[in-house]
């Protein structure tokens, strides 16, 4: 049953996460459209993901209802789509991959191997979209088969796919998602899991309105015993006041909580006035020795405005 | 002369860091070519540069002299450039460059009115390239005076200038710094200083190797009075302890140091470790009751690994 509830939520959400703005997801959660939304807030590699602190952020108190409920990790796979070389004289070429081997540069003498091999030659890509942060997490794959290509930076992995699939030419690839180009019609598979890293995980949070978290997640918690817990706040601090930032975050430390995290976005009141987000291990539903709320007094005694975000639990 | 060393740091730095990417000015200023460079390092709407964080986390040990010397802040206003309606005919129309208000819509039920106006006819306008951000920060100016124009993201909006200078159609248009069109051939200035909010900043870092700079830096000084002094480090904690923290960061309150920001970006070491960047106010080079020692000490004692990026003084 719950694990029903998860693959409905992933299915419903996650896959418009990668094709549309975050914004959809908190927009659907706080109009009552979805129960939970699934939102990316940082990747392994790449960092957090400011369009979902921003939203976190609320700034104009268009998301005043939504909670964060649990979290998700995932790894990360890019793929390489495009459209078969539709010469069969060309498939037969030899060389119709590429070498194999990366070539040595002055900036990067020992060029690491790529640890997938195309599914399709790929000699008559002459372009390669997507976005630069997918360019850097798929270095060896490119300096090895697609040496030459003419490289194309876009806003999205997905906008690449969606720009390549309008190709005509047939030389085009990009670098995307495979859920992305699935989504999309007319594109081949040229390569599968062609990342540098094989730890690329992106950690999406799921948020709703608190109250609609299915009730029979405790039956996951009884069954691999007690979980670690997590709670996210949000808080500004006066602005002619800097100190009051590290006495919010002594007060961590005051009451023995781990801290996991710390994001910061501008506040958009003052230039140069941040939203602060902090993660520690802990709970507000399970605080048996009052350590949490000892730290959310102090900062509701310290911050200019802040807000409790969600605790959850974490099975990993 | 102060103003002439600044002057030149700037032209020779900044106007290539609009058009290529930082890590350019990092390897010049490390191999000694130059020998101080500019960096952006955050913006009052935008929030950190990551480019920057990454390179000043110098994972790999290859910016390991670099130090970070001082700051400047500079007001970003964004254009929009293009061509020149050719059409004499439609210069004289007098709804050539839109009807002058805003559309209310669901999302926006009152869109804040532009603050500048077209300098010539944009009716032959059929599309728009530039950032998503740069997009983000020019709302009023395109709802009112671009309605219907179809949008192209792309990377940075330098690339956009590029793009739209090899138009040959004549409809495209780019939102980017005028800097970035200057440099740029063919291209016709259609609009200044088109973004939503005045308070637009970007903060930039000179980066130096520390001896580099020059010594008559000091006579500003002298002249405006004593400056409020900024020190940066960089650190990585445990993964196994993330208590430690929380550890350095009461740190900073025990020795009664403000902190005025935290940044952190993936340590690459392990999924989700982070390398942390924290910005107080006190100087390493003028600290007689040793708090910034007393700070660093404590750093050294519990991080797994920290750098001092450097102390500067700031005249603002």
């Amino acid at each position: 049953m719950v694990r029903i509830i998860w693959r409905r939520i992933w299915a419903i959400l996650a896959s418009r996460l990668t094709i549309r703005v975050t914004i959809d997801v908190f927009d659907q959660v706080q109009s009552g459209e979805v129960k939970a939304g699934v939102v990316p807030i940082e990747n392994s590699t790449n960092g957090s993901v400011v369009f979902t602190l921003d939203n976190l952020a609320d700034r104009n108190g268009r998301y005043k209802d939504i909670t964060v409920d649990g979290e998700i990790f995932v790894d990360v796979h890019h793929c390489l789509v495009g459209h078969k070389n539709p010469s069969p004289v060309l498939e037969l070429d030899d060389h119709g991959d590429g070498s194999g081997t990366c070539t040595p540069t002055l900036m990067d003498p020992r060029p690491s191997k790529p640890k997938s091999k195309p599914l399709a030659n790929l000699r008559h890509i002459k372009r390669l979209y997507s976005h630069p942060q997918a360019f850097g997490q798929c270095n060896a794959f490119i300096s090895t088969y697609l040496k030459g290509v003419e490289i194309f930076d876009v806003s999205s992995t997905s906008k690449a796919a969606e720009i390549v699939s309008q190709d005509t030419t047939g030389t085009w690839a990009a670098i995307s998602s495979e859920l992305a180009a699935n989504l999309l019609q007319g594109l081949d598979m040229l390569a599968r899991s062609i990342e540098d890293r094989d730890d690329n995980t992106t950690r999406f949070l799921i948020i709703g309105k608190n109250t609609t978290v299915p009730k029979d997640w405790g039956l996951v918690k009884q069954s691999i015993g007690k979980p670690s817990t997590r709670t996210l706040i949000s808080f500004t601090v006066p602005h002619t006041a800097p100190g009051a930032l590290a006495e919010v975050l002594s007060g961590f430390k005051a009451y023995n909580l781990n801290l996991t995290s710390i994001n910061s976005r501008p506040s958009l009141l003052a230039p140069f006035q941040y939203i602060f987000f902090i993660e520690f291990e802990g709970s507000k539903y399970d605080d048996p020795d009052g350590r949490v709320q000892g730290a959310l007094d102090n900062i509701d005694r310290v911050a200019q405005g802040w807000r409790l975000l969600g605790s959850w639990e974490r099975y990993r």
